[in-house]
């Protein structure tokens, strides 16, 4: 016999469907639940009904947002000739934050992964082919992750964009701020040393 | 300038009232909702309200329950003279799980802790020992966490109920099944050597 309550065991299983959440963590998230104010469960159900009911994707850019396009695509002050190639809605915020572009973004929403079946298709890049040509870009800068499948996307698209006259670069490589160099991979310093400049 | 949708904000913040979730986290969990189908994020949203509508403590235990009594307090094939005192009423469906109590429950919601602040009136200990005279209970089991606060909190129960003449007992100690010995720690191996029994 199971003796928890039904909206208990269906809050559980929910709980579930959120990445990292396992039975052990969906319980004692359950509990905090249950053990909250009224009104602070109510907050957090609505918010997560409230987003899938006001958030689109941009038909520009392809990143979340409330009104397409989105406000980076509609502002007339952004670069639109110099266009920034992220994975994902969250690097555009982080890049923004930093306030480390001026021009416009395209969110590719993952990246090239053979082997896990994820082909060009299954992205935005044909999108970001169309929209290159069509709007005048010159320069595309390409800011995904530097793992393998981040290269070889990286290097599809140059080998797309290139023909076209289109300027394909990406952010320089190095050795971060504040970093301990004793904890640095061999990569990013043999990259680091390769790309020395005169102080 | 952030960037991020309204929404978006809203949800990440609102995910952050769950235990363990910080922001990176919370950033991942909103964006897992962003991507995943829509009836998905409304049974989530839904499962939360609806858990704070249809969950009441019960009055006699002090657990979850849709129904007050719960239905332990309220079956009557359960030994009503043998209580087992829990912490949780996660306790409750483990040892349920386990069928490894034919009585009734009492649930402390905690154990005492002078120096958080939390002493015997913010537990349900008073409930207890109305509960224990009113209803004929012979046999208090304390079966609380092994920490020293569940010991203080054992040994104040035991200190008012052996007077009214109930036995308190408490689980057996000893090595869990399946343990590798190198692992366990003294405690444990103190109480199992201590309470040997001859095979």
């Amino acid at each position: 016999m199971k003796y928890r309550p039904q909206s208990v065991v269906r809050l559980i299983t929910a709980l579930q469907m959120l990445p990292g959440v396992g039975p052990r963590t969906a319980q004692r998230m359950a509990e905090s639940v249950l053990s909250m104010p009224v009104e602070d469960a109510r907050e957090l159900a609505n918010a997560i009904a409230n987003v899938k009911k006001h958030i689109k994707i941009c038909s520009q850019c392809h990143t979340y947002t409330e009104e397409d396009p989105c406000p980076i695509c509609s502002d007339p002050d952004r670069d639109r000739a110099f266009l920034c190639v992220v994975q994902t809605p969250d690097d555009v915020e982080a890049f923004e934050k930093a306030r480390g572009h001026s021009g416009i973004y395209h969110v590719l929403r993952g990246v090239l992964n053979p082997s896990k079946g994820i082909g060009p298709e299954r992205l935005t890049i044909n999108s970001l082919l169309n929209r290159v040509e069509k709007e005048g870009v010159r320069e595309v800068l390409v800011a995904l992750d530097t793992s393998f499948e981040g290269e070889v996307t990286a290097t599809y698209i140059s080998e797309k964009l290139t023909p076209l006259g289109i300027k394909v670069t990406r952010p320089a490589m190095g050795i971060p701020m504040g970093a301990d160099l004793d904890y640095l991979d061999g990569e990013t310093i043999k990259r680091a040393f390769g790309a020395r400049r005169e102080i």
